[in-house]
């Protein structure tokens, strides 16, 4: 992994040892590309890899069968071989599919991803995960796959609607509630420079949750034990992304929610030391930019939801905290405390 | 990976440890289902399994991302969890389909391999690879993912079709000529409890080329270096099986005819020690039922099929064999040393 800014246009400074790639496959969608592509041209020019683009819809709608079919179809008619490499360009999204697909055509090709989204600089890019999406819930189909490299470019980030930018805020907020104590305390002291944008605060804050997520990562590739940790508000944040009466909110919006929830959910057991943990979640995500909450689905849709879940094993399993930088995970939480916590934050039913 | 006759109806015995699984998902064609389920049901009943049958195409035809998609469709309208398991049960391409979708469902489900066929039993059950097949080529797209047992029910053998039989003999004499002297041996000297399906002699012959498959295998997970031995007779082999002009054959018909064509150039490059390897071979196959050869395509179709394989590289790689059990890889024969070969073999162009 390299952190750092303007290194899209040196990519092929970056790039492992190669040996017998002639052509990278860049994966990317349209408006990512119309900015990026060239750059990376001239970037990867100097290693003498030819460049193919291969176009994919923005957003969510990228991680789908049908366009995962089309990408390995299109590496197949263009006659990739083992030795070509994929390139994901752009946002988690992106990162998944492109990681997929480098993950089984052929049984594996080299992957690269060079994230464009804050998000993903500090959280999809990291840790080997990919996937698309079924129509029944994220990420239902994927794999583990290490790209060779990870390149974040945080020339990138300044570009990011301010949307976007908050909703990575929020991935941000996760790692220094649940995992690093010290930058939730930076991020309460000062989050001017963040917001602003400033090069090196962002190359420092995506370093910090990069190395976070590293450190979970580290020793539990296969998503048991501590890696669950990285879930922190997930479970509600993608239970509310699966309903369509949510539709319409970031990502990070969504978990932003979740982390609320899982706040009021360790109050309410008693689990939290820090009997403001609610209070404090709420006002770093204000000092972020974020509005967690807003208009909830009905309680059942929720719980519906939940079910779909990758994670669900007979009951719903949350990650808590018992105070800030120390996450538990918490199993078959019943339904009605669930509703309750729904309830408290103005869910109906 | 458990052989031996009547394995499938007390399967519930030989399954590992899956602590948290409700339900078996049972991938398998039509008329496998109608000869194996019932037994197979009975024989995960002790276990307090669930079983779904999931109906695919036989053949190849199954081997598709339309019908990989619609078997997570599938899946994820079941509500399958992490901790069910996957059951292959079928020929090759069956076992290919299950494995990728239990190796990407939700990142990776239990699986289970009960392999019905020879060709199945012998070789495409070890090793951990998943695929499925594009319209550019065969196994295009797939995993390394390793079953958690592989059941090798013996008794499925003896209602196979001769033709079907015969295609598993023709792995069978690979891994007797490219791995196995002892076996060749064997089998020279009478191959008829082998022709007659003898349990015991099936037992031990699918135990023998297990063996042989697992030593290749062993300390070469990524298909590098000795494990491309296994493609004995394959690079031609696929390239005839991707052909139109050579439809109807079995996979067995077409490997046979790849391993005289491999003997043929071996013995032309002066690298076979054997001065009559290719009568050998041509004697081996006879014993065993299979006619190599038969109507070649022209050449400039064969090479231009080559370039579509997997293993290609900038150049046409093959294995040879210097001695019966001595394979070696060559790389980058030259396509006037081919078209020499198959012309000699009776191929137009």
């Amino acid at each position: 992994m390299v952190i750092g800014a303007g290194l899209i246009a040196e990519a092929g400074r970056h790039l492992p040892e190669l040996p017998g790639t002639e052509r990278a496959f860049v994966v990317a969608d349209r408006s990512v590309a119309d900015r990026w592509l060239e750059p990376l041209s001239r970037g990867l020019e100097p290693r003498g890899l030819g460049m193919v683009f291969l176009g994919v819809p923005s957003g969510e709608e990228a991680k789908s069968l049908p366009v995962y079919g089309a990408l390995v179809h299109q590496l197949a008619t263009q006659e990739a071989h083992r030795d070509d490499v994929v390139v994901g360009l752009g946002g988690g999204a992106v990162g998944d599919l492109a990681g997929f697909v480098a993950s089984t055509f052929m049984r594996g090709l080299p992957l690269v991803q060079i994230p464009t989204t804050l998000t993903a600089q500090v959280d999809a890019a990291v840790g080997g995960k990919t996937g698309v999406n079924l129509p029944e819930g994220k990420n239902l189909v994927g794999t583990f796959y290490q790209p060779r490299v990870v390149l974040c470019d945080t020339t990138t980030l300044s570009s990011l609607a301010d949307r976007d930018f908050r909703s990575g805020l929020a991935e941000v907020a996760k790692y220094a509630l649940a995992i690093d104590p010290d930058l939730l305390a930076e991020l309460e002291r000062d989050p001017r420079a963040v917001i602003a944008r400033e090069p090196e605060a962002l190359e420092r804050l995506v370093a910090r949750c990069v190395a976070a997520k590293g450190r979970v990562v580290a020793g539990d590739e296969r998503d048991h034990g501590t890696r669950l940790h990285l879930n922190y508000g997930h479970t509600l944040g993608h239970a509310l992304e699966r309903l369509d009466s949510f539709s319409g909110r970031t990502h990070g919006e969504a978990v932003a929610t979740g982390m609320v929830f899982a706040a009021r959910l360790a109050e309410a057991r008693g689990l939290a030391r820090d009997r403001d943990l609610t209070g404090r979640t709420v006002r770093l995500l204000s000092a972020l930019g974020l509005e967690p909450g807003g208009t909830l689905p009905a309680t059942d849709r929720v719980l519906a939801a939940f079910r779909m879940d990758k994670k669900w094993s007979g009951g719903a399993r949350f990650v808590l905290l018992e105070d800030v930088g120390r996450p538990v995970v918490v199993n078959d939480v019943p339904d009605d405390e669930i509703e309750g916590i729904l309830r408290a934050m103005g869910a109906t039913g």
